[in-house]
């Protein structure tokens, strides 16, 4: 029986094996930095994991594998940029180690790349492959530019429904369509991919939320940022866009001012004075609840999929990783 | 008979018929603004004219004509950002108007709308059509990362055969490709679909090198831009890489001397005296017969086309009017 670390295994050979160094080397010495800085690899991992569910040829997705990751790599090289985030997977990101120019042009180049693995094995579906992979590409670079909206926005005007829709793009769709791609490779029929594409979405949507409680409620040592950051940074996440709805109109007013607060106000009292509301209305438990949701949700569509129970192991694997975790 | 503005009208015809703008429209501005900018159009001109060549159906390839100018339109996009130009063809440039993150986010996107538009008609051919038009990409923005090379290493240390490579990727290479699709939809045989990518890198080539021609001996009011500006800018054209190679020693040394000069001295001064040495050893013929070679191995890669003559009529349409152009 394969488990996710079968498939994750498989997945570091892939890259182990590939060549990321060519001429002119300014152009490919921050391409093979970026795909060599490792992460969780959580993407082509499920692709593998999706073609072996449908009884794929693993032999055959090895090309899809490294586009998938490859273009997830490019995203978080742009986004880093548009961020101005100085380290990523605790190295420095690569605009600070070789200057703008470099990120905009070698990421380009990674997007390109993604497309030249994905193209490198023939499949008698590779439109469809392709426009999935595209359509996600797209809905990914829409999510990032909501993302940025939010920035400039007040907290009152973002709605949850706006910042599901966010998320769902920005971090949901890639993890679904890599799922969904591993499938079709295999020639599953179109109902099952829906239901394990409607996995990959609640799944993603989950480790998103946990993302923002864990900002909130991790434990710092154990999560390796410093918690409270979102708050710092005025961010919209879903732990004060939730608590709107369920607050006094005095605390949503005090919400609203401290989320809009610039540099005139004490970081460290801006936190707890936001913790204390978070706390006063039992915010911890109302998103736990959303998240085991999502968690329910991912879980039933993956339990309605017609296919072997022991293929679908290393999706439950996943999921009671995410489940429990705390960074 | 149909000839070079018939398929310009086809282009302007489907673009007039193509929605830009889409929600996030932070992110979808930006886009329509580029491809509206408009521009000669040319690369999906020759898209179409090529395709009619051997053949083709022209309601097949409007999309590839859509997504060849999108791509090209995506490269100008991220390379003013890159460059810091304020205008293009007259207007601001998307980061002057929308700023850095919009410029990068906006590019990638339109990278991923040219494969949208590609992906949109089926055909026969699709793996090696997309499989040119990537790695088309890849050659370009190697010979951007090239270009960006040049401009930090001195004069002496850029060959002549470096910078042919470069312009061969930067510029040349898209328009062989946007040839070679066209062809490929058309199911032209290979050796023809090679002919007529030959004919395309020798005619980018020839239009490259009478750019650099055009700005130390170009008419400035014919010209659009005052002459003298790749000196200023101490670029390493084909201009001074080739006064190198037939000048004096002192000559050499000198030339080397002003390229690398500083703000240290008199901008006018310094362009009077490179035009100086280059009419002494009489550059401007040496570089005209260059571009005279390279039209020459153009036209001829076109008259070993075996094709119907009346449909080459747009090429040498194309190569007459570049042939005596002043701008």
């Amino acid at each position: 029986m394969n488990d996710l670390k079968h498939y994750l295994r498989e997945v570091e050979d892939i890259f182990a094996n590939e060549q990321f160094i060519a001429e002119p080397h300014e152009l490919y010495e921050p391409i093979d930095y970026t795909l060599r800085l490792g992460g969780k690899r959580i993407r082509p991992t499920l692709l593998l994991a999706a073609n072996a569910l449908f009884g794929g040829t693993p032999s055959l997705v090895r090309g899809a594998a490294l586009g998938i990751e490859t273009f997830h790599n490019f995203t978080l090289l742009h986004d880093d940029l548009m961020d101005r985030s100085p380290l990523r997977r605790g190295q420095p990101t690569v605009y600070t180690k070789w200057g703008d120019n470099a990120a905009i042009l070698s990421g380009d180049t990674m997007f390109a790349l993604a497309w030249r693995y994905f193209l490198r094995q023939p499949t008698p579906r590779l439109q469809e492959i392709l426009q999935c992979f595209n359509e996600t590409a797209i809905e990914v670079c829409e999510g990032q530019q909501k993302d940025m909206n939010f920035e400039t926005m007040a907290l009152e005007s973002v709605s949850i429904t706006e910042y599901m829709e966010m998320i769902r793009q920005k971090t949901a769709v890639l993890l679904a369509g890599a799922l969904k791609i591993g499938a079709l490779y295999a020639g599953a029929p179109e109902k099952e991919v829906e239901k394990l594409y409607a996995f990959g979405i609640h799944l993603g949507l989950a480790f998103q939320l946990q993302d923002d409680l864990l900002d909130g409620y991790g434990d710092s040592a154990v999560f390796g940022k410093k918690t409270g950051q979102d708050i710092r940074d005025n961010k919209k996440s879903y732990l004060p866009l939730l608590a709107l709805t369920v607050s006094s109109q005095g605390q949503q007013k005090e919400l609203s001012q401290l989320f809009s607060s610039k540099d005139n106000m004490d970081e460290e009292e801006k936190v707890c004075r936001v913790m204390e509301i978070y706390n006063t209305i039992g915010l911890r438990e109302k998103v736990e609840r959303s998240i085991a949701d999502e968690f329910a949700l991912a879980k039933k569509s993956l339990d309605d999929i017609h296919a072997d129970e022991t293929l679908k192991t290393p999706f439950r694997e996943l999921m009671d990783t995410l489940n429990g975790r705390k960074k």
